[in-house]
């Protein structure tokens, strides 16, 4: 096979821990012929072993490697292959960035594939999967290709260690045919002993997970100001967070629970323990749980070169919340620049988050990211234990702890105290001239009207890319995971103008809080999720609207979350498939109910569509993008408003419920979310479809 | 193969995750051909693919093993096969014993063999090998066979959990000739800025934690009386544990650490964490960490069928203390049991441990294993977390955990309250009429007149028995543990009577405490480790006796600990290979030493042989049995005198310190142990020998 083929960089993602030597691929299909020098010094003294060994396979297709000249690579080589990995650690980024930057500046294809085959069994796998992504999404000439998703590069990351073990024994007792899915319970990590385990479904959950991941991707810290600096970088940290937590929320209230509490006292014990039972494949160890009660305390770890106090974010909190009190913030020039009441917000992100983007980093420090290594190394602080971080250090894993919701609901609170001392919507900014919205119905299958139903799938996932030394062949991993009927949201709008663009703009929140009683605005505007957002074409007079589910823009579909790239990787296809899997996960997309169903209140809203257009260049085709939680990629986030509006700042004055706050341009109604707990087989096929006459309806 | 050839038993060891009907033994050689019905249920729906598949092994030996009518199973079998399991829960213990019972009611070895078989891939693997070994130790017709020690068949207990992903890729990748021990560090757990590392290489030496395990099989917990009532079990249990605290202390000492503190209070938070960095290979879980400063708690597991509380251990504790001040225990009959000179002990042992001999387990309750399980479950006492116990709570692993020194010492100042009400000895009972001991030397190899010289030493294991679903041939690990040179113990006896027996009783202890000043006998008498105990034939006059530290009998000899099976047991000389692997590690014997000389004090001490003796049949030839710290199997102890005499008990009055202390038939010499940081080799040949010419000297 041709050196340079564009699929050949894909085989680097299999079987991380196996040597690249060893044959890839369906069958063993694939091997790489390394130059010797290309071998790791273990190796090299072996080399006619390995070559007799490996060298033999009937049928296979050979990769004769091309050499290259090596740049410098002593700086990311300094992590150990068995150390843990993250990119919120300071220097771990450091590496990174560094591995990143070197792929980037390869010219050509070609020295980009051999640089990524030199560097595979030398970097740690953790970091060079991280940067080699990267690298990818960033790259021309790759960025087509689709990346495996980190669930088959690391299923450690994502499911139960038990079942790996289990995984094993299947692959090598049984043949191909004749295994069984090994199922992982929904209940592995807790019991509702542990009033947080009611939500553990949505912190567990494979997608959401995943998700996180990839938006860490698209959005890197790295000391490369091209990939780094996105439209509206800033501003998309925030409300991806907010959405996080504002649909945790939701979750909450829903299982009885009160919303989350802002991690606001580090100085006193933390309630919440977390027992991930994730293994770390790589290093054999695995993620340290968090006890319950644990006391945060001062980081000082020479080996992972990180060293601050909680007085430093304490003292960066203090400064930023000045910041915002004072309508400005600090830069490096000490000048001062002002937090806008469009553009503030965008400041703020970038110095919480902290990317380099940070107006100044020494005055505002690195808030959102050391608090998260504060709360990872706990159990550990000056690594007397010689232990690694916890899943919350780790932005793969990070949204399984409870203690994430508890921290991203404090950083919010920063952001929603700048949103609260900027100006209210006016009316004139919330309504939309001879526009009324004068219906809005859900719809779907085998449910009443204004009805969504919610209950359990369970689906499976192939292990075998990420099960080393294991015989080849699929091996499946059966999990449970929430999901919800498909549905059609119908919009009835009266245009007394001309014909125009505007913008329909869907949101759910729950209708009553923790004690059972109606929500004030004040309160409620932070639970509202949002379900979608399309530009829609407004003839005059009435219009139908008509939007199905599956077309969100907030949600990937749920095969693109799950889906077994071998079929596609291995088809001449791939240069078409275009990656677009930055998302929320389509199966999350509606929180679970009730089984006396919740009631929750459905918002729509249609806006200006000229004050809301963006000027740029027609998409790419190919993927249906979910832009709302993850922008574009390469392109202007497609929605000129802030993030949020309507509901990302403080109501006028004299609003103090959703019905006051409506302008005639909105429409709400009182749903329900009915949820059962029966759990439905794998496959889309198991679920309902929309109703078959959507379009009559 | 015949069916009921003794060694096959002993393929039941190999790789316990594997299915029985895989090939066993050393390439593959034996298969078991199983009766479907043997088969798990699992196996049993493709019984075809597998006979396809496992059955076509050419030269293979195959075992076609005899079904019988199985007994109920239904008790053992309510543990999940993937679940931990320990001796010190109740619930467990109540399982291994039932199935202990079982085996040990087999008529035949045919039909023992047969129904190890059927429960070899039914029954929780780490009950299940407890159990079959305490069977096997305890059956006529496999008690000479030669049991694999646990770090071959559970290498995941005894050593860094990284090393098994290692070695899974160094099985796969290399073929057996080329393979490299995989090296684990000597400071893998924590680093030096926790100052309890300093005394790891003690804690998670292999071959102490092999004896504790080992020791824990000769003394079951069970129900059956039989086998748990063997001679002096309750005060071998004290004295056991005391030498363990006594050698920790030892070691302590030489490291700049003060003397363990008894933990005393339940409800103060447990200063010292511990990260144990073990694989648990059955479950895919690891052993869970204890963090600095964790709370102990209530515990009540249901799943554990385990419910108490620490007031429930105060009573208890309180319970025994006011039986030792009063001088005797209650029995179950409400009669006063006197706590007596000689065998009180045993009786206070039996109740604390706590064996199926305690006399009253309803008022003096299960202290010891009890306590075990309470800081086993520290992190998760109602098991909201779905987490297993720590090392502390399993036999195996607990001697790694800082905590189970200060538990033990906490349990040793119990027996020691006891030993400060009996008598002191007096005068006539320390003394031997007419014998004086003249002089005392330590000689060793390369080193001056009475100094022991410790270093480290490498050496290796191979994991290739429990190191599941990779190739066959070895794979060795290669770790580090302290070593001395050997040496020989010369003393002049003078005999001013007729010739008679006497024992020779050798003990040493520091001479210096945590301040740097010389003990008083009142601390320093629990610090004596026992080096070793042996008859000899005094004749009148001038007596001089040599006596090599290899011979000790305290201690089994290193190659004992480390002992590779796989020649032997595949050789016919099984029958004849006599099982005795309950020792002290001979590579333990002497603490580790300062590079300048850690002052010691060397007892020696001929006691009235006459007085000592026990009356039993001659020993059944073989090997040299360790029976200080182990007993003898099926035997009495043989030595008459309290254990640990003569320091088991407080001075006489007016004895203040050691020489105050001395009778004619004793004598101290000063010592020092002079440490290397230098590690030599693996094996034997690396090590100074005795000195060539010692009979000579």
């Amino acid at each position: 096979m041709a050196f340079n083929n564009p699929n050949n960089i894909l085989y680097l993602f299999d079987r991380v821990a196996e040597p690249l030597f060893l044959p890839k691929g369906e069958e063993n299909k694939v091997v790489f012929k390394l130059p010797t020098e290309y071998l790791t010094p273990r190796y090299q003294s072996i080399v006619s072993e390995i070559t007799d060994r490996w060298g033999g396979v009937q049928n296979r297709m050979e990769i004769n490697v091309k050499p290259i000249t090596l740049p410098d690579l002593s700086l990311p080589m300094t992590l150990d292959r068995r150390d843990n990995f993250s990119p919120f650690l300071p220097y771990h980024r450091q590496m990174a960035s560094r591995l990143v930057e070197t792929f980037l500046g390869m010219r050509t294809y070609e020295d980009f594939l051999s640089l990524s085959i030199y560097c595979r069994d030398r970097i740690n796998p953790y970091m060079y999967t991280y940067a080699l992504s990267i690298a990818m999404l960033h790259r021309q000439d790759t960025n087509k290709l689709p990346l495996p998703p980190l669930t088959e590069v690391f299923p450690d990351k994502y499911m139960d260690g038990a079942v790996f073990s289990r995984a094993r024994q299947e692959a090598n007792v049984v043949s191909s045919g004749n295994r069984l899915p090994i199922v992982i319970p929904l209940d592995y990590t807790a019991s509702d002993l542990d009033p947080e385990h009611r939500v553990a479904y949505f912190r567990e959950d494979i997608g959401i997970n995943l998700l996180h991941w990839q938006w860490h991707l698209y959005y890197p810290f790295s000391d490369m100001m091209e990939i780094v600096k996105k439209d509206r970088r800033g501003e998309l940290f925030y409300y991806f967070h907010q959405q996080i937590v504002a649909r945790y929320n939701f979750e909450r209230l829903s299982n009885n629970l009160a919303r989350v509490k802002r991690l606001l006292n580090w100085r006193e014990p933390v309630e919440e323990g977390y027992f991930p039972k994730l293994d770390n494949i790589v290093s054999s160890r695995v993620w340290p749980p968090r006890n319950s009660f644990t006391t945060l305390r001062d980081i000082n770890r020479e080996l992972d070169q990180i060293k601050f106090d909680i007085q430093d974010l304490e003292r960066w909190r203090d400064r930023i919340y000045e910041a915002i009190h004072s309508g400005s913030v600090v830069n490096e020039k000490k000048q001062l620049v002002e937090l806008t009441e469009n553009e503030g917000i965008d400041i703020l992100g970038n110095m919480i988050d902290a990317s380099i983007l940070s107006v100044n980093p020494n005055l505002y420090g690195d808030l959102h990211n050391l608090g998260h290594v504060m709360m990872g190394f706990c159990h550990d602080p000056d690594a007397r234990h010689l232990e690694t971080f916890g899943v919350i250090a780790d932005p793969a894993t990070a949204l399984r702890d409870p203690l994430f919701y508890r921290w991203h609901a404090f950083i919010d609170g920063i952001f929603q105290e700048h949103k609260k001392v900027i100006p209210r919507y006016t009316l004139q900014q919330l309504s939309f001239d001879k526009v009324r919205v004068t219906g809005v119905e859900v719809l779907s299958e085998k449910s009443p009207k204004n009805e969504f139903s919610t209950f359990w799938q369970q689906n499976d996932i192939d292990l075998s890319r990420g099960l080393d030394f294991a015989p080849r062949g699929p091996v499946f991993v059966r999990f449970t995971h929430l999901q919800h009927a498909p549905f059609v949201t119908k919009i009835q709008v009266e245009n007394g103008g001309p014909p125009r663009v505007g913008t329909v703009r869907i949101f759910m929140a729950p209708k009553y809080d923790e004690r059972g009683l109606p929500m004030l605005l004040r309160g409620q505007r932070s639970l509202f999720i949002e379900i979608d957002k399309f530009p829609v074409q407004l003839k005059s007079g009435s219009n139908i609207i008509q939007r199905r589910s599956d077309e969100s823009s907030v949600a990937i579909p749920f095969e693109r979350t799950f889906r077994n790239l071998t079929g596609v990787r291995e088809s001449q296809q791939v240069a078409e498939y275009t990656y677009c899997g930055c998302g929320w996960p389509q199966h999350m997309l509606i929180p679970k109910g009730h089984q006396e169903g919740l009631p929750a209140e459905f918002f729509v809203m249609v806006s200006d569509g000229s004050v809301d257009k963006v000027e740029q260049p027609p998409p790419v085709q190919g993927c249906h993008a979910a832009h709302s939680y993850c922008g574009l990629h390469k392109r202007l986030y497609p929605d000129r408003r802030s993030m949020g509006y309507p509901f990302d700042r403080v109501p006028r004055d004299g609003v103090n419920t959703l019905r006051e706050f409506m302008t005639p341009n909105m429409a709400v109604i009182e749903v329900k979310i009915r949820h059962s707990e029966t759990a439905v087989g794998p496959g889309p096929g198991n679920t309902p479809g929309v109703p078959a006459n959507w379009r009559q309806l």
